[in-house]
């Protein structure tokens, strides 16, 4: 309430603030940009300076900086690491831009600039939680700041980088902000990321492309072979068929999948894709399907002349382009190969079967659980804030950041406060200022609910059972 | 003997009469020749005329002009109608070409020029062997010529002057020669063409291309459906399973598949299509399940990106080209419609299906028996001559001219001296001097052959049983 009362007091100067931030063009794609990519980087070690932090850094790196900043309080309490982005994707097409992309314009309640929802208006939050929570007293827990400025280029110097610093890693708790929300009102935390396998495969048959009426009936149609080895994959109701496809996947309790499933995905998936019915692995719900199931997906497939070509041969090759979609408990270069072997096995007579993982497996990654004292304190936090209980999301793609922090052996929680209507990467990029308000209240909220988990799940583990 | 011989000595003669004919640029497929495609038809009104033929006309058509000739000897005779066509395909290249096209030049004991396999070589030994026989007394029995200037854009002024004609397809056999042999020594006749029926399909998901992370589980993916479809529609032999589709197909009897099965068509398939191994129907050989037995050919198949594109979508829609080879006894449209019923019966929950029969079915066609007399004198013929039986051939594709013929009610016997060797649409267009001198023979003996065999049949035929 205090809180909320003195970020309404603040309101205006935060936006101003915010604004310095996002005037600076730190564009990472065009090279044309470094020194203004910089010039964000000393935006925030400036920042974090006022802030009094122990220690800011701006690290060299091949590319970009990345900015650490260190709020030690006491050694005793938990250790928070924050991950986020000062840099920005390129403006694009000018005139679809109603105002321009680095003189932020505030109207209808939202601020409208490059990198105001990605990532610099989350990233400002945490910068404002701190000084509120500076004004009450010490900080909850010790709080590390890892901002890098090539996000938007894969964040190419990140492993390297976390590689060479093991110690920036080393924390009880890793927050994002960096994700979506459900809607304005409707808080969620993006609770689980399926991992990516995809699969090149080219069947071979005759050395060229023949005539179907001189040899249509004598050989293998590469093309109806390859549509039979794809046929086996799954069968009707899109469960996978290939043995030991489903062992070793995280199991969910009925109490985490009752609260995975608090949401009705349905609707959304049948408003998002215009299909009439939805079709998925029998015994789990639609949100279960996309979220928490691993999912083969064929994504192309070419074989013969172009469309509308009035043909009559046999084409010599035919080729696909194939995918798993994984969940944690899969390897995703197992589930390639375990693909691979399955189409070579399951080839008709005839052709030859040419197949490779394509491009590196993105590897699967969810909470742990919902126990987890960041993922709960991120969750109280949000119902102070929104009054409501936010959602476990489970989204579709792969986060590379994400992946490379669980390399290094933390498991961050996104609390992200953007909408997937902010116009992220596109024109008219914006952030409500309610969003960054609420934000940065349950951000303040989110280092004292966390500090306070953390304690008493650490009292609960050491008491002798 | 005595043929063989008068051959021999009119030989140089007749290579300096069929170069005058090939001289001639009678490309029908482009307008700027059209007075030289008039020109050919003129030669060939005039070697009708020298020949004494009961009578000669060159009917105007929409098109090129068609030449009939009547060589009428005797009422009680049978007739044959001889189909044979005077335009030719342009040149193409002329850098690849060794000598002049239409400057027709010998060596190696061929004669190169545009159409000298393709057709006037071929009509050609018509002329000739009329002349021969002529000076054995009359002719054995009536024959009637058809000589188009059309067949190489599709013969599109044919079906309505045979409608308008009706008398012209009176006839007790017909007979083309515009086809190959197997090899300079080996003759063989093409037995049975297969027809061919095409369908296009569309596979339709979701509205849009949609994230395979989002909704990969939950929906059903329109390129694995496709491909499940195309699965079903062929056993792992290639045998179709499409309930009905076998019924009603010509059977041929053990003599019949001992003749159709005189030549080991394995080694060829292999040599011509590189493949390790022959799949196809059970219980049929190589031969005959690319001649007398029907087969789906899956023709072309397209879904997502382009091949190399790194996507992660599932594509909205999948689209295939599927085809029929198909056999007498089945219906080109009947099988297309069945294939349409089968897919869309076959399609899984969550896609649409649209399919639809591509462009007008071709008709198969076949020798309707081994016994036809005009087969067996053709047989006959090639025997005397060629020392060898021929081999009966059944050919991949569908000759536009046949399926007209038959629409007609007229089966011919496909009695062609050509080799696929001979260049025809190629540079370098050439026929065996060898060939031209023992088509003519073949010709000269096929009327005599014929006009026997046919009295012979009739006379079975009406004996009382």
């Amino acid at each position: 309430m205090i809180l909320a009362a003195r970020i309404k007091e603040n309101s205006s100067r935060y936006i101003q603030e915010l604004s310095a931030f996002l005037k600076i063009p730190s564009i990472s794609t065009d090279t044309e940009y470094t020194p203004q990519v910089r010039e964000a980087a000393q935006w925030l070690e400036k920042s974090f300076t006022s802030l009094n932090a122990s220690s800011v850094t701006v690290h060299e790196t091949a590319g970009h900086p990345i900015v650490t900043a260190e709020f030690c309080v006491d050694a005793l309490k938990p250790t928070v690491l924050v991950y986020g982005h000062y840099d920005v994707q390129p403006a694009g097409d000018l005139t679809k831009w109603e105002s321009d992309p680095f003189n932020p314009t505030i109207h209808d309640g939202k601020i409208f600039a490059r990198g105001a929802t990605d990532d610099k208006g989350q990233v400002f939050t945490y910068l404002k939680a701190i000084e509120l929570l500076q004004e009450q007293g010490p900080l909850p827990c010790n709080i590390r700041f890892l901002i890098e400025g090539s996000e938007e280029i894969s964040s190419k110097n990140l492993p390297e980088f976390l590689e060479a610093h093991p110690e920036i890693t080393k924390c009880d708790a890793a927050v994002i902000s960096d994700t979506a929300i459900i809607d304005e009102d409707t808080p969620s935390i993006t609770t689980g990321l399926r991992g990516h396998t995809r699969v090149n495969v080219t069947v071979k048959g005759p050395v060229k492309d023949v005539h179907s009426g001189s040899f249509g009936g004598a050989i293998t149609n590469p093309m109806e072979a390859l549509c039979k080895m794809i046929a086996t994959v799954t069968d009707d109701k899109g469960r996978v068929t290939m043995p030991g496809f489903y062992d070793n996947i995280r199991d969910y309790t009925a109490e985490e999948r009752a609260l995975i499933n608090s949401r009705d995905m349905d609707a959304v998936v049948k408003e998002e894709t215009g299909v009439a019915a939805l079709v998925g692995e029998e015994n789990f719900t639609t949100l279960e399907r996309i979220g928490i199931r691993p999912a083969f997906t064929a994504l192309n497939m070419h074989a013969g002349p172009a469309t509308g070509i009035l043909t009559g041969v046999i084409s010599s090759n035919a080729k696909a382009f194939l995918a798993i979609r994984t969940v944690p408990g899969q390897s995703p270069v197992g589930v390639g190969e375990m693909l691979i072997k399955h189409l070579k096995d399951n080839a008709p007579k005839g052709v030859t079967v040419e197949a490779e993982i394509c491009g590196k497996p993105s590897s699967p990654w969810t909470l742990k659980s919902f126990k987890d004292p960041a993922y709960q304190a991120a969750a109280q936090s949000f119902e102070q804030v929104w009054g409501k209980t936010p959602i476990p999301e489970f989204n579709g793609g792969s986060i590379p950041v994400v992946e490379m922090l669980q390399n290094s052996g933390v498991s961050p929680t996104l609390m992200g406060f953007g909408l997937e209507s902010d116009a992220l990467h596109g024109p008219n990029e914006h952030m409500s200022i309610n969003r960054i308000e609420k934000g940065i209240e349950t951000v303040a909220l989110f280092f004292g609910n966390f500090a306070e988990k953390h304690a008493a799940q650490k009292k609960v583990t050491v008491v002798p059972t």
